[in-house]
């Protein structure tokens, strides 16, 4: 049973259709027309040049056709009367074949009295619809896109028209008002105001280049991590990005993963893959020497770059992407360690969310479903279950919240990710945790243990950062590009009233705060001092300095704060606050 | 006219042949045996397993055919009696073919009397030779090799046997100190003995994994270059591995450059190539906005890591390799300004060898030859003039030694290269400037000139560490393992006495030094102390900190630094000249 939303909905976008057909006769060939979270979408062949100026004609369209006040009336056809209603439509004749080839209905949904010649609007279509289009009064058409013909990238691209409809006015303008926020602290657009990152077609789609603002902060996340990780004795390791077959073969990833590995590159008759996953070489670090229980957990990171397959039309941004660096780590431990080793990574993952500040996540544990799925995991149940309730355990002891997702684990192990919610209210991992029983006995790994024999150790595969590409996207919008101090590309901006009279002390200033590695530049063109103010402000530059005769007099600086207010400075209290926000993390 | 030392290793060599012969007889099929360098080499298809455990018995064999005090004589023939002679020799009669083609003389040298039935050896030779083999006297059998036959990857892998051979006693024990020298401070084995990098066949030939003690020290060297560089108002971009072939086409290194290059990825019908440089990617990044004789010289760096094909011949360590990363930058700037730049890049250039200590390098300036070759360089001849002459004058100006190289400019331009030389006495570049007049057409780079024109700018592209691949071989080799205190992956061992006694004193210096971000490791298994030391000296730890009662009474450390010399520090005076060695660089 659908909700009087959904139906609401479904016949807004029948009205649609219908309009485009009325504005732009025999120049409108529909394919379908479905219900989606937020709205309605229509895709369909266009004969015409459509933008979204066209918006306001089709919507007042729109309305005179909800003022004819049609009724929504359904008639259930046959298959050939089906064909011969839509003779001309390959798209609904391939949909007619598909419903008879499943024995479902065939229904047709006119807009007015199927009878009545004056209606000229009908679609195949299941239903339900509201009774009248009269019903139709809160609805937007909102933008354009295109997308294939049954999400098939070797079908047609068709024009894709969004759409909503809500039951209130108030319900319409609160998610008008929502999605121009939303629009307003897209990375995307924020990424190209501060010079954050750019993606080029001739580079590559889905390969973004971190510009010098971006890699600024890139630095300062990566020196952060390494830093808190070797506070817990972890070691560094860089692996190469190609990797030959062999290896991925070891790994299993040629078999198990191969849709989102690249084609192999050739050199000297061998392949070489990009790799898609840093685990392979780490595992091979690990068995390079004979490791003994002494040195577990054996702790081994990596800043490593992977490349995976994407679809172009899922390439979104830095959101996806086709190549993204990893705060990668895997853990060599025994069973035992496991629960510790475990703790240890939650209590570095709140550190490093409380520095940033972030509150709006989640835990999701994803566990096994042997009682559904007894073949589709490796190693011994209990074993998972033992693990399982070992993390299970950690989390209640610690009082962390979280929620299970059963069935959801991967077939080597039980994991645990971190879902942050962005300013779209949508879910993406940031960070995960993971169990392995699988990667290291298919590299053969052992260690001695304390009797002598041999055993495998347990791998957590662990990535505070899952990708800094996406994890900088969802920065980007959970600040709106205004940086913490600790993280802002510039600090300071330096502003002489006059860029003549006042350049020299204002020179000197700059100078003195670059020597103590603070980040300042000195805005020195021959603009006017609001303009460089409003361009500072702009670029999100948390300590705007400006500098005129009383400055350079009294040696006191005027600081103009992100919230407009203007504090006077001492020199070496400036320093001393950036510093201080600088190192507040304090690992 | 060759020289008696050349005559004597040519012959050595022939000799060597014989003794292989007379040793495995019908085993030994010759192919080419000639003087190098350091000595001489023997190439040739061997049907018998060869090791250096047969060298002793060769060189008797050798002594004894010295002993014989064969002549060496020279007989010309005519193309078809030399294919008489080698008419079970493949090798040789491609060789007679060529020699045939050419018009060419054909000799045979006999070590022996042509017309003597007891001579067996001759070999296809131009010579010439010594007289009478009783001339040789100190020679030596040196190493085992694979070559292929004519350098050519595509034919026979044949077996190569180097050898040397010296007028005195002297200078043959000389070389061979030298060489065993040469041997035990190789970057490969140090590096082994360290940890610092490994490479595994599994991953890839050519594509070194940095372990957790070499990644150390390159992070340090790319923090101290980021920090050098931004002094000097560099910015810092990231850009991808692989890049869309549009981009190689643009910048014609499909063209130019393509047998470096790997063969392609395809994603979704468009080719990506792993990039050979990252020129190519800086220059879309200054192009993404109009630029302003005001932002000018605009620096752009990136620790830009890419891929270059070589032959699995050539692949040693960490020298030769097939991926590494560049210290690279890119500087915009107009021509007036390329003087100042310049000498801008050697001032920071002689600062980073200075903080490294390096004095044995020389600069090579590698210019034009217009004469010769009027239609090799892009640009104009008056300006490449101009700037050689530019690039002389900043070089004489600052009192710089160079060597000019007349005609080995690239086509694009002129540079200035830094010749190391290497503990073999081998000369390898390390880093590197060149003027560039053809990547900013071909890019169609701009700036807005004062007068509102549009100007092209010149691009300098500098690298001074030209891969931190190669240049951690050197700094392995230079520093024979025992790195700078700045740069050691373990800046202090702490060694209690008594792994139960003395434990939790030395757990506590240990932590506190750890605190202060020095690296410090604490040695508490429960070998022997002298043991213990001993592994501490093997990985060449600057400070090894001995912990017993006496220590714990008096607060007061007893230090055993690298000259094997106990000095006593307070644990604040130890964190204090270790600050000091890592902050001398004082950037």
């Amino acid at each position: 049973m659908q909700s009087y939303l959904h139906k609401l909905r479904h016949s807004t976008e029948h009205v649609f259709n219908q309009a485009l057909e009325e504005l732009y006769p025999g120049k409108v060939k529909r394919a379908i027309g479905p219900v989606i979270d937020n709205g309605w979408y229509f895709d369909g062949r266009l004969d015409f040049e459509i933008s979204p100026e066209c918006f306001e004609k089709i919507e007042k369209k729109m309305k005179e056709i909800i003022d004819r006040d049609l009724p929504f009336v359904k008639v259930i056809v046959s298959p050939s009367e089906a064909r011969r209603l839509f003779k001309d439509n390959e798209f609904k004749l391939e949909l007619i074949d598909d419903l008879e080839r499943n024995g479902e209905e065939i229904s047709i949904y006119y807009t007015g009295d199927p009878n009545d010649q004056s209606t000229t609007f009908f679609d195949l279509c299941a239903g339900p619809h509201v009774e009248r289009t009269s019903e139709i009064k809160y609805f937007k058409v909102l933008s354009i896109a295109g997308a294939y013909w049954r999400g098939d990238s070797k079908r047609e691209m068709l024009t894709r028209i969004y759409g909503t409809t809500f039951e209130t006015e108030q319900e319409l303008k609160q998610f008008l008002y929502q999605r121009e926020l939303a629009e307003k602290i897209n990375h995307r657009k924020i990424g190209k105001e501060l010079e954050l990152f750019a993606i080029f077609p001739e580079i590559g789609q889905g390969l973004p280049v971190w510009l010098p603002n971006g890699y600024v902060i890139r630095r300062i996340l990566e020196d952060y991590m390494l830093k808190l990780e070797k506070k817990y004795d972890y070691l560094h390791i860089l692996t190469p990005h190609i990797n030959n077959e062999i290896l991925f073969e070891t790994s299993g990833h040629l078999h198990f993963y191969k849709d989102s590995m690249y084609s192999p590159i050739e050199i000297d008759n061998q392949r070489y893959y990009l790799k898609p996953m840093n685990c392979p070489a780490a595992m091979m670090v690990y068995k390079m020497k004979i490791r003994s229980y002494k040195d577990l957990p054996y702790k081994l990171g990596e800043l490593g770059t992977v490349y995976r397959y994407e679809q172009s039309g899922e390439l979104q941004g830095l959101q996806r992407v086709r190549g993204f660096t990893q705060n990668d780590a895997h853990i060599f431990c025994t069973l035992e360690q496991v629960e510790q080793q475990f703790l240890e990574v939650l209590e570095m993952l709140t550190k490093f969310y409380q520095d940033l500040g972030f509150t709006n996540y989640k835990y999701r544990l994803s566990l096994s479903d042997f009682e559904k799925n007894p073949d589709k995991y490796v190693g011994e149940k209990e074993t998972w279950y033992r693990i399982e309730n070992v993390i299970r355990n950690v989390l209640s002891k610690n009082n962390i919240q979280y929620y299970e997702a059963k069935g959801e684990a991967a077939f080597y192990g039980p994991k645990l990710d971190v879902q942050a919610v962005n300013v779209f209210g949508k879910e993406d991992t940031i960070s995960t945790i993971q169990i392995d029983f699988n990667l290291p006995h298919r590299f053969g790994l052992e260690y001695v243990d304390k009797d002598g024999t041999r055993k495998v150790p347990v791998v957590i595969h662990r990535a505070l950062v899952g990708s800094f590409e996406r994890f900088f996207a969802f920065l980007i919008e959970f600040y709106e590009g205004s940086f913490p101090v600790w993280l802002s590309p510039i600090q300071v901006a330096v502003l002489p009233i006059s860029t003549i009279k006042h350049l020299d002390f204002a020179t000197e200033v700059t100078n003195r705060l670059k020597q103590k590695e603070i980040r300042v530049e000195l805005f020195k063109e021959e603009e006017t001092l609001n303009y460089r103010i409003r361009m500072c402000e702009n670029k999100k530059i948390p300590y705007i300095v400006i500098i005129g005769e009383q400055e350079i007099q009294t040696k006191i600086l005027s600081v103009r704060l992100r919230n407009r207010k203007t504090v006077k400075y001492k020199i070496e209290d400036l320093e001393n606050e950036i510093f201080l926000y600088t190192n507040k993390q304090n690992i």
